[in-house]
């Protein structure tokens, strides 16, 4: 790197838009991600995808941007790929945007550089077009990053994978053991000795969605549970729907570090956010399939088919606790956890 | 809005993908931007462009969010559009993500989606897909926008406006006066007396760009003219080729009260940041034709043929000083104006 090359912080003049940002973005940024779509230093660069296409956004304002399993690069690309690839779009081309707090340190800026174009390698996708802003210190919070996502549809204009397409008696499964990514977050950033075994489980999860939508239309909908857990999109599938949700709570996979670090810091991890959990919804007699598909991938060998679509709790997610009561599960309220993703 | 309804504030919880989150998103944010690709909490939006689509992305990170003639808002829908534009592409498409600072003030948050709206609607584009984080106080600048862009390709694919297209004895045009963006936002940050008749030329660009793309191949190349002023672009022009450019520092408009406060500010007009200025570089014998299609249009009235490309200091700019003296026009070094854009 070159920008002033004895500089070891980004300065505001990094983002000046004169000389040392296009240092910046010359020598240190575009390197890592030549291609044939973002070889000039154009406004904007240019594809061709035939039909229909979709586009996505997703900021990035994880505290802090590394930590156990992942950091805020790979989770900037896998995080937007994945909310292309839940609505049956095969991710292709990304933007990268950075906002970038005077001050901070230009190896780290290297780093995630690095981990970026590894998991846009990774995805398949190709990072077309960025912009870098620079905030006087005291005005950011170190690094942010939003990727706005463009995929191509993998299904017939008339799917779409939303909840109106769920019927009662479907099936609703989990790709993975729960709550990893927001303790992993958490425990970095308190520094908590007790999380020594906890990594992000980030991951992208289009080949996952990919599996799911051989199953055609017995595949209602998909999403990644990401903020407010797998409790926040459970009650987003049914809450404006006439059909409720049961879900049984043994059937949630948690790996066991995670459930004594939650009870510990009296977190539910049905409302932790996750970076790798893909939820789906099938019909009855493909539930089964769907499991299996889910379990041939490595990110889904811990999948679970954890309740079913009924009538009666419109709107509703009833949990079936592990002691045999019923109850709720609510929309998460409260502060939760805030700058994990 | 309803948000706790008594809230006057954003708080931590609205950014924790919880019920806060859902009712700011739902009862606030999407009334504003209602239609037919935005009608579903889906994590993307589909649409179809036929051929060659652009894309970009750009962060707002202006101090203050309002300023004379403009605001962040507007600066996020019509900056975006604009990248577009030059490239020759229709703006279609918008993402809006935004990173707002806990105790942003959430009639602020009003003001600046409406005129997200409005700046939508004048520029015939539609908001497909967004996402809000919010971060702890002291950790972000109140509010951060990002917008990326798809656009609809006008010109054939093998016309591409880049610098490479340029050619010795074109002609280059400025389609305004230059200098106010960049000195309205910071007469309003700094609450200068002086600054009562600046205001933002911020301004969408595409009819413009529309109307010069009407000149076949004879248009070589248009950019906007934003952080690093005019004296940025014409660098990046001829930056990389093997041709100069000499312009006549009599020719470029400033209005009386950017010169006068400039001088006053010790800063270069030519190297304050614009929000409604396009630079176009095109043939010699079709550079009057393009100064009547700005002038017919109100954002071009003060259009002007600047210079013209030479061979004399291969990848300089020169300037012809109003006294009769040269000097190399270069790329703005320095500190200049932060959070300009």
């Amino acid at each position: 790197m070159n920008p002033g090359s004895e500089l070891q912080e980004i300065c505001l003049e990094h983002g000046s838009g004169g000389a040392l940002s296009r240092e910046l973005t010359e020598q240190l940024i575009h390197p890592f991600f030549e291609n044939e779509n973002f070889k000039e230093l154009s406004d904007a660069s240019a594809f061709v995808i035939e039909g229909r296409t979709f586009l996505t956004t997703d900021t990035y304002v994880v505290d802090p941007i590394f930590f156990p399993g992942s950091d805020i690069g790979r989770l900037a690309v896998f995080g937007t790929c994945n909310d292309l690839a839940v609505c049956g779009a095969k991710p292709r081309y990304l933007t990268l945007a950075l906002v970038i707090e005077e001050g901070f340190p230009i190896n780290d800026l290297k780093r995630v550089l690095h981990s970026v174009s590894e998991a846009a390698r990774e995805a398949q996708v190709r990072i077309i077009s960025g912009d870098t802003k620079v905030v006087p210190q005291g005005k950011g919070g170190g690094l942010f990053i939003n990727t706005a996502g463009v995929g191509a549809a993998i299904l017939p204009p008339e799917r779409l994978l939303t909840p109106a397409a769920i019927q009662a008696d479907d099936c609703v499964l989990l790709s993975a053991a729960v709550g990893a990514h927001g303790l992993a977050v958490l425990c970095a950033r308190e520094a908590l000795p007790i999380s020594s075994g906890i990594r992000s489980d980030c991951a992208f999860l289009y080949p996952l969605c990919e599996s799911l939508c051989s199953l055609g239309p017995d595949l209602r909908f998909m999403r990644d549970a990401t903020r407010g857990g797998v409790a926040a999109v459970l009650n987003e599938m049914v809450g404006g729907l006439d059909l409720s949700l049961r879900v049984e709570e043994t059937r949630f996979p948690v790996l066991p570090d995670v459930a004594a670090v939650s009870e510990l810091l009296g977190l539910n991890p049905l409302e932790i956010a996750n970076e790798g959990v893909l939820i789906a919804a099938v019909s009855p007699h493909t539930a089964d399939r769907a499991l299996e598909l889910l379990k041939e991938h490595p990110l889904g060998r811990m999948a679970a088919i954890i309740g079913r679509i009924s009538k009666d709790h419109p709107g509703k997610v009833v949990l079936e606790t592990a002691v045999g009561g019923r109850r709720i599960l609510d929309l998460p309220r409260g502060l939760l956890l805030p700058r994990i993703c």
